[in-house]
């Protein structure tokens, strides 16, 4: 719980979700009270409320309740949660420029909002304030075929960019894979990659060529140039890649697009995760093209088969899903024969193939729906998920210790790992209504993240600190990098208004 | 000429090069005079040369004018050229902290230099000051077979770091490849990249885990921890990288490695340019595993074949140099294939292939010598070597316009380029002891870096900013990216005491 006005309590936790959320009218308001200056007053949140009615059309400013709830609180995590005062439906940069104008003259908070996919409480909006929804900003502003990069906005999904290409007939994809439904915005606010990451990389890398962003003073301005490659000046992008809307709104981004490839899909079921791990970093360090290498362990594996609708029995192991890629059927052919030899030397079974890419894309489908899979392992249940991610070679120490900790704390714990990159997430599922249950596997997925730091890790490979991490992050980086982050904080931010609560409390 | 001290013109311009450079000892002091408050006078630098060689080793504090010359003047650029007043050579990162402490009490400019082989006037002085020498922390100091990952120091050469990869029987190198002999620190300093940039992109990638940086009030702090990915916090990495030495000075770094692939080499002559650049845009575009496509034209083909030393004879066109790459010689047979239909396409002749390893490598020597052979098209000229990058659709536009400007110049200037990045350098050969030689060429690059801007590129894809492209920086990036860039210069050295002159003239 964190107390914003006057003691009441107004960030709801886990135990609470069913109570009534705070609203404008409530009278445990959101708004910091004139005891804390940092944020203007409820009265004054008011009056910015008006402002925002008379610039935008009608259908762009909601104070709308069930809006404002959509909006501050999200079913994919049980991390705390609040709403905001007033959603802001902006349909251009220069729309989110007006809302930063007026945001920074009164001192209001602003949460950026564009998928709402986050599972680290990022869209929550702890000091009420703005929330400006960037959905309606979907548009692929243009597309350079011959140059592999697209102009798209940050409303835009990666599932419908990706999409388009295709009915546009261009043999071209976007290929960082986050959850489904995940925005260009928030891809690039938490630093995200998906299972795509072991062949393409995650957003930190090449992908997002520029960005335009609206800085928390409602400057427009632009990182660089479209060019693939430049060395003119600070790598501004990466420097909102990442930052979790904290130094101000991507609105625009050039995106990379990287050529469609063949591909198949084989399962391999191995001896134990140990072994599984081996073989892939063999099958990595020798340079095998693999578009994916994505573990399950047996209690997955066993979730899957019971409740993810796959049409082909699936091995009760340890088990790594192959996604090979070539430029064609012979090149895939030859290295399918490499992985296979390091399977077996490793243990392993022979590989299961799907057989035709409609197969393919169910099994992949059954991968990636392994979290509901999960949830169904326990009647009634729902899943706490969280991230961790270390460096491979210590990946099945770290899998051992939290398979251990698991057993003896008596929950269940599927496991499943991008495992060519050493992240990991465990789905740990409990009965929301069970007193104590959430208490209990929150404690595992802290003690999971405290071990992963000291294996030279992170408390989140891809997920982002948000609300969830924000604890480890002195244990993880150490005072004197957090201080250099909060110095970059403050100066792109002085008045600290931009998605406030997030990332690092102590801005 | 930059005025740093009572008038004295203390920067040398390219044509008096030749002319006494200042030293310590010179009446001409590089110290900016009592009327600039900014850095310390020339007697408290002089004071803290004495406080550092009281703190450091004999052998670790010079003020050896030969070294101070060769510390703060290129041979390799034409750009205004100044010495430090000290070289300090630093042996751990502790060393390097106790010269930022020293220099941020004292206000003394500190410049760092690894391989000294900056082509825009990284290395140079023009306050004077410290020079920190890392050549010494040269050092493997972690090396992760499993991870695929090492920690090495910034003083450590690229080609150092594969040899002794290599030497300790890894299949795996490092594939950032700049120029001949730069380090790691430079490496990370320009965001540097190479032949390999098409397959592997560029230090803005993935390819710097974390950094150990020593900032300008000598602080030591580390940007992350060593897992593949991490999504915890701002990418500090990153703010270092490209940021030419401004902000900080990295000491060490966690690097990742690639597994070596079997490769071939071959060339294919194209009728020009423009279907030169089709074409490898189209295997590109198909997927086809390539790990370098370098264009020289038929000028650069030319001096390369006259004075390249090369075994066979080369094509006289505009010609693509492939090195194919694949887990094995199966799948790079099946590629060769489609790369072949492809450049016949456009016209392009049969691929000439070596035959082997060895001829493979001294093909390639030949290309990554181009600038030597160059230089040989004129008797006693040497080479304004210039680096822009483009949008790669448009760079037939900007070499076509190039080659025009050129032939209306009267300017020898070969060509080459990475072409899959759209990237290219012009080697402008002049005479230097020819009165207005130097001027033309200088200011045929100046048009080139114009058009690239206008062509949505940049001023430099690889080389960096430096002092020779400061001034492109407001048309390319805007004034307002460029507060953001300044902004950040002051928080994190209010003083502006690092590499001050570089990059960005106005910090």
């Amino acid at each position: 719980m964190v107390q914003c006005d006057d003691g009441a309590q107004t960030i709801h936790t886990a135990s609470d979700r069913e109570q009534a959320y705070v609203t404008p009218d409530d009278s445990k308001s959101i708004i910091p009270s004139s005891k804390d200056p940092k944020y203007a007053t409820k009265e004054v949140v008011e009056k910015v409320v008006g402002l925002l009615k008379g610039k935008f059309n009608d259908d762009q400013v909601t104070t709308n309740p069930d809006e404002l709830l959509s909006h501050g609180v999200s079913a994919n995590t049980y991390h705390a949660a609040a709403i905001p005062n007033v959603v802001v439906y902006a349909e251009s940069t220069e729309d989110v420029s007006k809302v930063m104008k007026l945001a920074n003259e009164y001192r209001v908070p602003v949460t950026p909002f564009s998928g709402g996919t986050s599972l680290e409480g990022h869209i929550t909006c702890p000091y009420g304030g703005i929330c400006v929804d960037l959905s309606r900003m979907n548009n692929i502003v243009e597309l350079h075929e011959e140059d592999a990069d697209a102009v798209v906005q940050a409303g835009c999904q990666w599932e419908a960019i990706n999409e388009e290409l295709k009915e546009r007939g261009l043999n071209m994809f976007f290929p960082l894979d986050p959850g489904p439904s995940a925005c260009i915005g928030g891809m690039m606010a938490t630093g995200c990659s998906g299972t795509n990451a072991v062949r393409y990389g995650t957003a930190k890398g090449e992908w997002f060529l520029n960005a335009t962003v609206v800085l928390p003073n409602g400057e427009i301005i632009k990182t660089r140039q479209r060019s693939r490659k430049s060395s003119a000046g600070y790598d501004l992008t990466k420097l909102f890649i990442g930052a979790e809307g904290t130094l101000g709104i991507v609105t625009e981004a050039t995106i990379r697009l990287a050529p469609v490839l063949p591909t198949r899909v084989a399962m391999c079921g191995f001896p134990g995760v140990e072994e599984a791990v081996q073989a892939v970093g063999e099958v990595i360090n020798r340079g095998v093209p693999m578009q994916c290498v994505e573990l399950c362990d047996t209690l997955m594996m066993e979730a899957i088969g019971k409740f993810g609708n796959v049409f082909m029995p699936l091995p009760s192991l340890d088990t790594i899903f192959f996604k090979f890629q070539g430029s064609n059927a012979e090149s895939i052919e030859s290295n399918i024969k490499i992985v296979s030899e390091i399977s077996q030397k490793y243990g392993g079974q022979d590989l299961v193939f799907a057989k035709n890419d409609k197969e393919s894309d169910e099994l992949w489908q059954a991968r990636k729906s392994a979290h509901w899979s999960a949830m169904a392992l326990v009647e009634g249940a729902t899943c706490y998920s969280t991230d961790v991610c270390v460096p491979v070679s210590n990946l099945p120490k770290l899998v051992k210790q939290t398979k251990q900790d698991l057993k003896e704390n008596g929950i269940v714990g599927p496991l499943l790992g991008h495992v060519g990159d050493g992240n990991f997430h465990c789905a740990l599922i409990f009965k929301a209504d069970v007193p104590g249950e959430f208490e209990k596997v929150d404690a595992a997925a802290h003690r999971m993240v405290k071990r992963a730091i000291e294996l030279q890790g992170t408390c989140t490979g891809e997920h982002g600190v948000g609300i969830g991490k924000q604890e480890y992050l002195p244990l993880e980086l150490g005072e004197g990098t957090l201080r250099v982050m909060k110095q970059l904080k403050d100066t792109l931010d002085p008045k600290g208004i931009m998605n406030p609560g997030k990332l690092y409390p102590d801005w």
